[in-house]
């Protein structure tokens, strides 16, 4: 039996409990400072309030103040807060982490690094890492279509896990593989991570889409989405060759998966139909933050525009017609038509 | 201005009659012995029964007795009748056709060759040309996501017309090309043939996991969806290989963007609704047979085993498990889920 200590209470981080308690470990699961309702509740003995379930009588729930406590005897540490929350949540565990425990980070997301440029988590990570862990920072990443809420059910579910490290990833995967949780090994952890981070923007596309058919301008747009899918796929394989990443992280479960299940359920393609049905950027940020459900892909957006000014990188026009549709209020049916028909001035 | 005569009045032949005219093209539209009550409808001027709207005036229609005549002065002929209708329909368009003239098919699946052995429908062709025409058949194979009633009305669909003729596929993509309908041209007349083919048997597999929702087993299963659709892109790209395809045919539209639509919209999805929420294969066949929507994803399951058996075609363990749902009623869930976990024996 282990002892695996979650940081974050919210959709992945209560979802991996499941996995982790059916194989026998025990699970302790920090709140944040912004989880503290969630805390409570669980305190409580109620149902976790966004995965509606009860957590199985293994994990012991901790408020953002028992950091130290939920991190003590723990054999491996996931990260499960938001791209934003990790920097500053890490930071505080770094303290408290044996060296050579390895951290599994299932946060996705692209953050500014102190020079500014735009990197994946795991750059950012490594450059916040204090001297005591520098070369005894053994990192997983987890990638691949997994929505929290079924993960918890027991749906079905395959992911990858991703480390330059192979005897870390495959402690992980021994930690958290089930009957109902199938977990693939590979080292490509930048292109993983380039693929959680830009599919959520590109998922967006999908649900702009949706948005077209909501606001009554055709009865259903399926062969759109399908090409802006394609369109997307192939953006991703072009930022995947920016960091050397594998040919095979594009066609497998990180990019085709991911893009797939974000696409057609969730929150980005949420945010994609409202914006697509004629709201404002605004008005679809200050509803979804009202409800608590302000997507990863809005800020994706912004921040894969910036990786890829810094680097340079060309050709990719439905990124480029995402921003001006999310940033700068830009005509949803005309730039989405620019992508799919290749108008040339569409790629900047 | 051309003459085009479409073969075919059902979905997409109809369909194409849109795109055509908007071009300026005259079409003559022919129905098999199986469409008479869609030419009676056009010729009473009420909308198409298939696409529930009129076709344009510059469309000319034609009983199955009037081929010759519909066929006459054609400066490209598109075969859009269904797999099964082709070559019965083809055997009579050969007398008719002036040598030179580009045929197009729209048609998807897998034939029976006079061998015996299962092959795609160019191939098929080719074996039943009459001497007259070999050497001087221009063949165009259309493929990639395009749903009829959504091209039909206007909505942004890209695909991909290929052809080893490069100025046969630029005259057909000059004719068709418009605003709303984007034309890749491609060479890789196999590989395009072999995903438009697969993915409507690979597409019930997606369908699947929807009638498992539908019986009550989980509330979604997008996660498992994912993973499948994945498999399908995996085993979709063994087959490309079988037939020394091109390996971006397998990340376009071809594959990705026909599988995305097809799996998230259509008839074959439907299909593997039905039977993955409990129904026997003969039910589900009856019920669509008796609505005329039996899909090709049926057939294309037998078809493509049998294509695989021939060749000897290894690790395909989400057709084997397709074939043991749909012809051997195996249980739904537990196919799926060797899928998923890659149960060594899972193969064959």
């Amino acid at each position: 039996m282990a002892h695996i200590t979650i940081l974050g209470a919210g959709f992945m981080g209560s979802a991996l409990t499941i996995p982790a308690t059916d194989n026998g470990h025990c699970v302790a699961l920090w709140g944040t400072w912004l989880d503290d309702h969630m805390v409570e509740a669980l305190q409580k003995g109620d149902p976790h309030p966004k995965l509606r379930l009860h957590l199985p009588p293994a994990v012991a729930v901790y408020y953002s103040t028992d950091l130290a406590e939920a991190l003590r005897d723990a054999d491996l540490v996931v990260n499960a807060v938001t791209s934003d929350g990790t920097l500053p949540v890490l930071r505080r565990t770094f303290p408290c982490l044996i060296p050579g425990t390895p951290v599994m980070s299932v946060s996705k997301g692209l953050l500014r690094r102190r020079d500014g440029k735009v990197d994946t988590i795991s750059v950012n990570i490594l450059e916040h890492l204090p001297r005591a862990l520098r070369g005894k920072f053994r990192l997983v990443v987890v990638g691949g279509p997994s929505k929290a809420m079924e993960l918890a059910r027991r749906v079905p579910t395959a992911v990858l896990y991703a480390s330059q490290d192979a005897s870390a990833r495959r402690l992980a995967r021994e930690l958290f593989q089930t009957a109902y949780y199938s977990i693939g090994e590979i080292a490509d952890v930048r292109g993983l991570e380039i693929c959680a981070a830009f599919k959520n923007a590109y998922a967006i596309a999908v649900g702009l889409c949706d948005g077209l058919v909501k606001a009554g301008r055709w009865e259903a747009t399926n062969n759109t989405k399908a090409a802006l899918f394609v369109q997307a796929i192939r953006e991703i394989g072009t930022l995947l060759r920016s960091v050397r990443g594998d040919a095979a992280t594009l066609t497998g479960l990180a990019a085709v998966g991911d893009l797939f299940v974000t696409g057609v359920a969730g929150r980005n393609r949420t945010f994609g139909e409202m914006r697509g049905s004629g709201m404002a950027t605004d008005e679809v940020v200050a509803e979804l933050q009202a409800r608590d459900e302000l997507t990863e892909g809005y800020a994706a957006i912004r921040m894969g525009r910036a990786f890829v000014r810094h680097r340079r990188i060309q050709n990719l026009p439905l990124l480029e017609a995402l921003y001006r549709i999310v940033y700068r209020d830009a005509d949803v049916e005309r730039e989405l038509r620019r992508v799919v028909f290749g108008d040339p001035a569409g790629g900047q």
